[in-house]
């Protein structure tokens, strides 16, 4: 199922999901048994998926042309977000570009920061540059949504706490990151402005066939800047697992919910800085910047 | 005011105010015209203290006996919690452990990162040492609670943004943030298991004598562990004001919310990483920490 938040012309924001080349608003197909926001259906999915099956609301015709309704970020407020940076490529690119090397650490355990939750963003929607900033970047990750909750959770159990995936493009102001972690805190502001998701919400199921047997997915994760390919790379050249992030995330008695997120981190060669930094060297206004991940769409969004 | 979260015998969590050594059920008192949680009274509280005021709720007897109630974390479900380290003191001590150097870039901003706003504990409650961590402490800290939603808020008009204060215990496991922190990232998990907040939230006009001219409290800021005083500080060191922080924090167009927490950092000398880290080198299970910061009270964890 790809779960969508869209707007109708009448401006509410709506749950529902893309059936036959529209969308089912998932209240109305449901005479109110299922809710109007996301966030309250992944809280109770099992019980609403299983209304779904019994009423073979799935099947439902769209209540709603594409045409006619704006998708937003699919989960507009999550409850959290955690990035991570689990592809040694792309850490092997960004600390030579530094003279860096990597940390024996980074071998050791999955590292991540918590990134602002409250600064979503969705396909479609136009990112402010920052003011001043003169090396806005993007980064093409994967996003992973929470379904349960948990604490202390293994690696191996994680697949129960997972809802679903999503393309992340996490949006960076390198000038402002560069100075603001000289002094080793961070990225805050570097990475506050924009954190857009979508287009839509893949459930799990979904996504299974691209599973390898190692628990990484068989997924082209391509970047498009105004048309031109800029990044072609694989999911399954990633390091660590989402099990393993979740693993991670959780230890320690700390609680993961639904509705938080998890980030890949950035796809070998899926930022600027990585790859034709010198000539392409920033984000500018009335750039376009597609990501594409198999099973996940496609998520553009322009600077503005 | 001073507002709480509180457990009665019968388990429910309600929020409320202390008086005459008891607490008002804010809800009770006003026949459900208040509401039963401190985040929804904080995002309508403009509207809600006019209501106090009018009926002079303010001056109305106890509900509860405070032996008759558990005081919980004032606001156990911030929207957001940043950190900063806002003290030159600490930078210097804890920069001089490790042979650093503050940087230049500190100087120029006040710098933060995102910390876990999931893992709010409150007052006297037990705060479990992660496992296999050698190495636990504990950080002296105010900590502002924003009011009033904004974005590019100018340090001086910040002050029309901000509810009120607490303190807040920082509780930081050090080894495990060391090894996190060689990847250049973070903290992470080295912070995000136990956030400690209360014992109440002050509302900004009962701190207001406090101030200095300057945006600073001249407020005492003292620890104890089992007892021993550790730390005695003052917020007047403070080299950024909350106006300054909240001012960083809502550039380039981010949203701040009601409900969202800013941590100053740590006072100078308010960890253990930067007194008699060899002697007491890490808190363990059974000790007990408080916390007191004039105004805002006592501040009681125990590790388990």
């Amino acid at each position: 199922m790809k779960l969508v938040t869209f707007k109708t012309q009448e401006g509410a924001a709506r749950a529902g999901w893309l059936q036959d080349g529209g969308v089912v608003d998932m209240q109305q197909v449901s005479s109110g048994a299922l809710p109007a926001d996301m966030l309250s259906f992944i809280d109770k999915h099992e019980e609403y998926f299983q209304l779904i099956e019994e009423n073979n609301w799935q099947a439902a015709a769209p209540t709603h042309a594409l045409a006619d309704v704006q998708l937003l970020a699919p989960l507009p407020n999550p409850r959290s977000f955690r990035d991570y940076i689990s592809f040694e490529q792309h850490l092997k690119n960004a600390s030579s570009k530094f003279g860096h090397q990597i940390a024996a650490e980074w071998y050791e355990m999955p590292i991540f920061y918590f990134t602002n939750h409250q600064a979503i963003y969705g396909p479609g929607q136009d990112v402010p540059r920052p003011q001043g900033e003169t090396r806005l970047d993007y980064e093409l990750e994967m996003g992973c949504v929470i379904g349960k909750r948990g604490q202390n959770i293994k690696a191996d159990e994680a697949d129960a706490h997972i809802f679903g995936y999503t393309i992340f493009n996490d949006f960076t102001a390198r000038a402002i990151q560069a100075r603001e972690m000289r002094c080793n805190l961070g990225p805050a502001k570097g990475k506050d402005f924009a954190n857009s998701i979508g287009p839509y919400l893949v459930t799990k199921d979904e996504m299974q066939p691209l599973l390898n047997g190692d628990g990484r997915f068989n997924a082209r994760m391509t970047s498009r800047i105004n048309g031109q390919t800029i990044c072609d790379g694989n999911f399954n050249t990633i390091h660590y697992t989402f099990g393993q992030m979740i693993e991670r995330a959780s230890e320690n008695h700390v609680t993961l919910y639904p509705g938080d997120i998890i980030g890949s981190g950035t796809v070998g060669w899926g930022s600027l800085i990585e790859t034709n930094f010198e000539a392409h060297s920033a984000l500018v206004p009335g750039d376009v910047i597609e990501l594409e991940i198999d099973g996940l769409g496609v998520l553009r969004n322009q600077i503005i």
